[in-house]
């Protein structure tokens, strides 16, 4: 049986650097999974990605060692059950802000006792082996996104819940949320203190603090910081910084 | 009525700055027609992209002021007319080794009494204009391949076919014909010289040269030799680097 | 008018022998729909198939004379009327746990003044024929997925929901909402008794009871229990069945 | 920075013209938006559409000079943020029933403080301008669906609902919600008095009112009654009307 | 067993109204074979429209009682056989110049020992019964186009090949390919007496002379010409027609 | 560097027991992929598979450890190198029925100096390691289809052409070919003996004898025979197969 890259990483007490797609190509997929990430997220919230592109995205993923993930558009069973069927070791969930919401997160990602997700047989077996159903409680990763002031002001609430793994921190989002500017790679006082606080509330409750970057820079002070999943722009910010700046050489 | 701006830079001694798509997302594809690209190219040949794919990715870049080009993946009448048809401006033929073969380029690319391509109003008048027909066979742009040892021998009978707009050399695969290591931006004295003896052979006979390159600096150097139009990598190489760019930084 | 063959075998006393798709080939979807299966579902919920993939794959059942049905992924009128939109003559609707939920279904699936479904014509015409709109209400059959415990505690509510037509048993998840390992052809005593329990009452408040077979050896069984609705395996699974005795003769 | 041509129609006093998809090519969408339209909707409802062909067809309507707008198929955060994020300058959102509802729609369709839509740089910037963000909460339009009894009832708190920029009117589903047969163009002169109710009382709470006709005639009634933006069937049903009249010269 | 009904029609000296599929959607080839064409074509040619694509409108077509034909894009033993394969009961091939081009025509379209088609059970039985095979030489119809003045210089001996069905007029490219600009209803007199005598020596030659209109007014001239099968306009020339007439309305 | 299994088993002695797509699900294609073949073949001539699927399909072959081998719709290399830079590792090509066929065929898959397949780093690098280049021309296995009386006739002449690999044995077309009725597991004694004197000629030749067969039980006769490669049947026709022995279990 395969097992979760991610979570043996964090087990291990290392850090994990992710990838992120936005783009719906099954090619590009499987060349980000093919490079040095841990794991690579496939974002069917901001990407311009569909389910039924989700899984040739997912399928390419595997080829390679990285571990697939994925960010579902909202907290809605039917993107969890699908994505997890279709083979995502982990979910990311958008604006979780309860923790009653982050329970409806983790209930619809467990088989019962500990959820309702619902039960077949489909791609976990393929992917990870035959005993997929009996593991896949523990082997598949929830993550709750802190991206609101109500998320701030429940996020002890939300790190206690039972099963919720770990957060994730979307910078942009949590800064617009608290009032100033959406920033990628926040400077305002205010912001680095949310975020400093939801990474240290988490900790404190053993979830595992992560947070998408605006880039490997980025990634490496919030790993110091003890972040230990970050998420490193994505495949088409990648293309069009790399453009840019090829195209300015031949210009030159 | 919209032009072919690719022309226009040339009519008015300036250089392309091309783009290069290898991937089959339209939404990728449409960012990098946003970006300082003169035109940008559909690589149906080693690019994973299929003629249904092509449809959505040229009307992306008809968003965008980027011209819209194609390399079709061979010398052949379904894909030379179903392309244009979709909207490209422009056509690069992989593999042309002879006046024949770049005869037969031309010919399927020209409504008659100029050659042979088949006439229905498709993409050209949505995107160009009413007077897309009347003025097709002055508006997209013929580029022959030269890629072989073949066409290096035929190179002063290829440039003098009428109607021939440019040729385009793949330098890896010409290195490779002449019995060399595929090189991207090759140094191979037998290679350069080759390279230098079709640029100029095409030049004398008033066919505009052009190149793929492995990226901006390449690029400038070609465009400091002579050429006229320069490839810079493709999208997922230019993701591939920035990514193994910022995972290392996110590493360290 | 075409008519729901579904019913009319109901309505004539019969069983009916359901095929299950959960791959997005619409080729193999005709394929099933050819054989000798009385109706063919295509699992939205569990197959790898999304709702862009529906549309082919229910016309291509339209091709031939099995009724189409399909089982969406959630209560949720996105995909209830998307798809009774898009020509499926019968919904199996997952976790219905509440006489609230399956009252929704039933109300999203009926125009007023049954229901709320939006009203549109859109296939059903098409494939049914000009008279779709005024009996669609009639026509559409609604089941509704018992698979918890807590479905089970509310089983008579359930039933007595006016408009529901059918309920739909799956063994696996209803087991293990009891406790149980998943079984698709359950042993435990408990299980089978819960199964029992539920057509029974099913029955007694003039619902159809469906049920998720294992195969045809197990629904025999099932038919001769009571139940009218047998569905088989699902198109890959049987493959998987034929692939394996196949290669295990041509390796002997 | 392009504008949002709808609003700039209605702030100079004018009416608009909509045309309206229900087909999922990318090609027919283009021409559609070539023609004198001055906004083309994509409809996610009742259109045979889904999101991963909702992304082309609107990149397709961009290179035209029509204004993307898109009818959602339920007042849910998966598809009011992923069809903002693929372009769309305009949501019309079936079944708003109260205030509460309304309220929903906008807060999802607004950026914080004015709402909860989540934060991301997707096709804004690249159809919109760099500013798109900036400008995001006053650019795009939300349109409210009235069409039920209770619609009706709640109207005048749903005009009141701060953000909300339009109504738009379903006759046939809004015949069907008062008791009567669904009709494009209704004559019942209950329906007509409901359909005048509701455009008074959103003109009078300074909401532009919208209405779903049955063609060119119906919509120049529309306008004389003081609706200000009409849709006009839809791609399919005017193909079908064409064809049917071509049919019956060539067989006369 | 299914029969090919405009083999039928033909048989009992009627004439058959062709419909014309540009777009990729299997929605609208339904809807347009759902009217009273005797046959719709799928154009791979000029249509915006690849293989994959043809699969779905191919049984989209099949759910109505209309036979499905296809234009392939080029006399390819690919196209001829996948589309065949794929269900068509008739192909129009351009670009038929000589009697050579003819015969490869008829011969990839037919099984041994009247051809070389690739002999395999796809979609064939599934759609016109289990005899398919045994009968498909006779029930699929060969179409040449003759659009050129080499195929008119050749027109007798193409007329010749045996197997060749029907011959298919394409007026624009005719009337280019002779040197006057394309018209789909032409007037000039060069053009018309080369229609006409393509359509005699067809019918001397015992071949069926069928042709692409302009709309039905055209078709019904050339009905009574003397043509057996008349294409209508297409898809979407028809949309647009519509559209452009009720946006008029709406703004008169 | 991962090497090409099929040749592995040859190199060792074995046989391999082949399986055949011509379903485009790349879910099902997993499903395959993950049971007891050696190899898994893409039907992309007789399967309704187009090129824009076969990525993906070649992908989900790609997570397991089956190898990935594909049938070309023709000896034509648009499709030859498409299919190659996608990943495949062996092509399987229809109707070779000379010496000079099976050169083409050879050639279009080796890079020079062995043949004229062009460069470009792909899915083979991804795939198969960083050496895939310098390995390819023998690492990629070139099967020709013997399937007519020509091929017959010319069958010494073509298993001499340098490079040639395989010859693979269609018996429904090769008994057609030679005035048979097609039969997957023919029994015509002409047939047989031709099927005999092709293995046998091949085997004195050096090159790998491989067959199509009708199942398990036919492919083990074929491998006692001498046949070194036996594909089963294909997807959906084992999925016909179990759902029809399913059907009658339950109807029983």
């Amino acid at each position: 049986m395969r097992t979760n890259r991610v979570r043996e990483i964090w087990n291990a007490g290392g850090n994990v650097v992710n990838g992120w797609l936005a783009s719906s190509s099954s090619y590009s997929a499987e060349i980000m999974a093919s490079l040095d990430f841990d794991s690579v997220g496939v974002d069917l919230q901001h990407g311009m990605i569909d389910f039924d592109q989700a899984l040739p995205i997912l399928q390419a993923i595997s080829v390679q060692p990285a571990t697939p993930l994925a960010r579902i558009p909202w907290n809605d069973p039917v993107w969890i059950m699908k994505v997890l069927d279709a083979g995502a070791l982990g979910l990311i969930c958008p604006m979780v802000n309860t923790a009653a919401e982050a329970e409806h997160l983790v209930q619809a990602m467990r088989y019962p006792p500990h959820g309702f997700r619902s039960f077949a047989s489909v791609r976990g077996p393929l992917y990870m082996g035959p005993d997929y159903a009996k593991n896949a409680n523990d082997t598949v990763i929830a993550f709750a996104m802190i991206e609101t002031r109500t998320a701030l002001d429940n996020i002890a609430e939300i790190v206690s819940v039972e099963g919720l793994d770990a957060i994730y921190i979307g910078p942009s989002d949590l800064a617009l949320g608290i009032g100033h500017p959406p920033a990628p790679d926040p400077t305002e006082r205010e912001v680095l203190e949310a975020i400093e606080h939801v990474r240290r509330t988490a900790v404190d409750a053993g979830v595992v603090p992560c947070i998408h970057t605006a880039g490997g820079d980025h990634a490496k002070r919030c790993f110091e910081q003890g972040f230990r999943l970050c998420t490193i722009a994505n495949d088409v910010s990648l293309m069009r910084k790399a453009a840019t700046a090829e195209i300015a050489l031949a210009r030159k």
